[in-house]
């Protein structure tokens, strides 16, 4: 399913992008003034197809997962926290509940692989396995669940869009997380575990440069093929990681633009952007994290952060952050006064 | 006057920051994990003496001036765009005008010295002189201009506190003035003026160099002197650069945050930390301009932008934008549940 929806995926309307450029130099500030916010109203269009895109209904959606490799000690908290996280997430109290409250994002949470089962109508329940294997003891998942979790992501996705959702934003939870998207950029990339390894959620020095080695010894037992995204997502990856991946195959496919939040999420989007490339162009950047390999995901997707706040928690919280950006820049496109209308020299 | 509003400034409440991170490590996220947020609020906290701090009055400030220096072709606009864009701003077509709304912010325009003079109720009147006099021939004020401009600058903003105000933002118009910032920037500074002069809003790269010998000119031509903040301001300053300064001096002295925004707004901040250092704790940052000298004047005020958008319009835009990343802050402090309530390991 998920190859037919990749051939969906069409490429983005550079004709709306120039009409949109138009307007936006007719508005009353020097051409190009407002920088990436102008660079983003452009990119709307070209997704949307529409100038000035209407971009009003908001869903956030969270992948869930957990990680058998948090068993080799190479997060901060316990597995036992994403169980608890999510039950937060219900009540309210989370840090992301406050986040969509302010910007009126509707939020979803979606289970694609959780250790803890949480019955509650209010989680969509995709759930393939009780969280990925040890990946330093064999593959985190065979090829047959990645690509179950892919197209969870990618279902989800489009249940959304047919109810109308016209701007993604996407984020996870998952304890131990950073580490099969360190993996993931390490196969992907040339870069050295060294450059990309950071301290999660919390990790010391020394507990960072273990875990450096427990990634590279799982890269090293399984030998991922970092010509097949799907092999590496198998391999090295994670379930909530293949369930975002999904959400911006089926975004793209959909001409919605999708905000993508940190390192895991950007994880995700190179094996979504080594799927089908034009993907790419779908995805809406958000914050540069602390994780020290989140710019070179940045830079692999030739795309540029808006924010930069040192964030390191996740939930999806700096794409939902950006989503004032987001609106700011179609505010200007629809509301500001052109030159001819204010009567100003040019 | 200003001397006595410097001598009003206090510490901010390193108590109540204290409070404010306890509240914030109780939440529901791993400690710190929200980054710079986390020290917006505490920040908020230092600044208000209020654990969690009460904001909800916004006023965005700007402040309007010409510059003689025009003549010498240092800008890509004409100078009769300052009073073009303030008629714009009185009629809702600007930037500035899409995004106060957005945001919730009252606008207050403040004529500090503009070329042309515009009768209107809604313009505050504290106009000094038609624009500073060119500096390439001699001082672009006197030292009794420029305390008058930064004056106007403490009145209005005492006057916006004492109505309720609890949060000011800051910004300006004036065609030109990226030159005075540049030279106020590179006498208070080691900094080479070829590191520090940009574009403005429209210059190509000879006409920047041509800028740089202008105001390389009017420095050597003028002396001001960095040990006095004052005849720096009057020398090689402007109007509306002043009257920024004396915002955020009054700010300081009436326990408000003040959003500075991008390069003008910076140069007018080391201003007013050169009068008192103490101001620093009081200013919040915004976003880093395309202005080669902005980063350098983050460095110097020892804070760090949240947003990086490429952005060179002025008006207090970034200064704006950043009023969503405040409001989130404040909603993290008092909306997210403990770790207590929440039922979680920690």
């Amino acid at each position: 399913m998920y190859k037919k929806i990749i051939t969906e995926i069409e490429s983005i309307d550079r004709e709306a992008g120039k009409r949109a450029k138009q307007r936006l130099d007719s508005l009353t500030k020097p051409p190009g003034s407002l920088g990436k916010l102008e660079g983003l109203a452009i990119r709307l269009s070209e997704i949307t197809g529409q100038v000035p895109p209407e971009i009003d209904k908001k869903v956030h959606i969270i992948m869930v997962g957990d990680h058998g490799v948090v068993e080799e000690g190479v997060s901060a908290f316990p597995a036992e926290v994403t169980g608890q996280m999510v039950k937060n997430f219900l009540h309210g109290g989370a840090a992301i509940n406050v986040l969509t409250n302010q910007v009126g994002a509707e939020l979803k949470l979606v289970d694609v692989g959780m250790k803890q089962e949480i019955e509650c109508e209010e989680i969509l329940n995709y759930r393939i396995k009780k969280g990925t294997d040890n990946f330093t003891k064999g593959p985190a998942m065979s090829r047959k669940e990645a690509v179950s979790a892919l197209e969870a992501g990618i279902r989800v996705t489009h249940r959304v869009i047919q109810n109308g959702c016209q701007l993604i934003t996407v984020g996870e939870m998952g304890i131990g997380n950073t580490s099969p998207s360190s993996a993931i950029l390490a196969v992907l990339s040339d870069h050295d575990l060294e450059k990309i390894v950071g301290p999660g959620t919390g990790l010391s020095p020394a507990e960072v440069k273990e875990k450096q080695e427990i990634i590279s010894r799982a890269i090293e037992l399984n030998c991922p093929n970092p010509a097949d995204p799907l092999d590496v997502l198998a391999k090295v990856g994670g379930l909530e990681i293949a369930g975002m991946a999904g959400c911006m195959l089926a975004s793209a496919a959909g001409r919605r633009p999708v905000i993508i939040d940190g390192f895991i999420a950007g994880a995700a989007a190179l094996i979504a952007c080594n799927l089908e490339p034009e993907v790419s162009n779908y995805l809406l950047p958000s914050h540069v994290s602390a994780e020290p390999g989140h710019r070179k995901i940045y830079d692999m997707l030739d795309i540029s952060p808006f924010l930069d706040l040192d964030m390191r928690l996740g939930e999806g919280t700096g794409a939902v952050l950006t989503v004032h950006l987001v609106e700011a820049a179609l505010k200007i496109m629809t509301e500001m006064a052109t030159f001819a209308e204010a009567g100003i020299s040019q």
